[in-house]
């Protein structure tokens, strides 16, 4: 949010008063405030709090995690490209890690069907291609799954 | 967040690239990001989740809300009035709120003494008296406890 700011020339974001700036506000407060808290909660339960107590911790991040990907499937059947206001934004960059993270989760993300198509066309895009570059990453690219 | 950049006159928030933005950004997303999901699993575990499951989470999110007023009691005893760039801003008004929802928990916010201090003065502003009227909130005034 900081970067899309200080670098407006990148079109990262809604400008401020224009009519999609409260939903991408909403939805980068949505994707840090639910889905990765929950994330935290399914990778580090048992270091975070009483081993013991884990499962159950994780069985509630596990439900919030998939009931997040419901409705962003939802989201993105209506026809959207990108989530919000037709043009990408950091909410897709957020969005695509997350969903990058569950990969090897009981229920990966490319498992719901508007998810699956959204995440082909950002992993697409010549700036995932240069991450995964500069990154060494060679799992969750296009073609690999 | 949207309240502050919609009427900038109110400067409830650090201006777009000033000196303290940064760190209110950072703050807002902590607060909704760390306090607020926890306060939902102490207070709904037993809904959101498996019933069976809910004293793991609540003992995990009692955790991390107690760290967390540890680290705003630790900055705020480094004598700052309010929480970023020594103004009142949002992030004051969602930091009192969460404080007030400790009210009836095992260790309420009041019981540390930085935190206690700055809760007075929140309290004792015309707007925070003024919305204890209009809500008809008899509870946690200056006062009371």
């Amino acid at each position: 949010m900081l970067l899309a700011e200080r670098h407006p020339e990148a079109a990262l974001a809604p400008k401020p008063g224009s009519a999609d700036r409260a939903t991408w506000l909403e939805l980068m407060i949505y994707l840090a405030n639910t889905l990765l808290p929950a994330m935290r909660d399914w990778f580090y339960a048992d270091v975070d709090g009483d081993p013991l107590g884990a499962e159950a911790v994780r069985a509630l991040a596990r439900r919030r995690i998939e009931e997040a990907w419901d409705r962003l499937d939802a989201h993105l059947a209506g026809g959207h490209e990108y989530l919000v206001g037709g043009k990408l934004s950091t909410a897709d960059f957020l969005a695509v890690i997350l969903m990058r993270w569950t990969r090897n989760m009981p229920r990966p993300a490319t498992g719901w069907p508007h998810l699956a198509r959204y995440i082909h066309r950002l992993r697409a895009l010549p700036s995932f291609v240069e991450v995964n570059a500069r990154e060494r990453l060679t799992d969750w690219r296009n073609g690999d799954d």
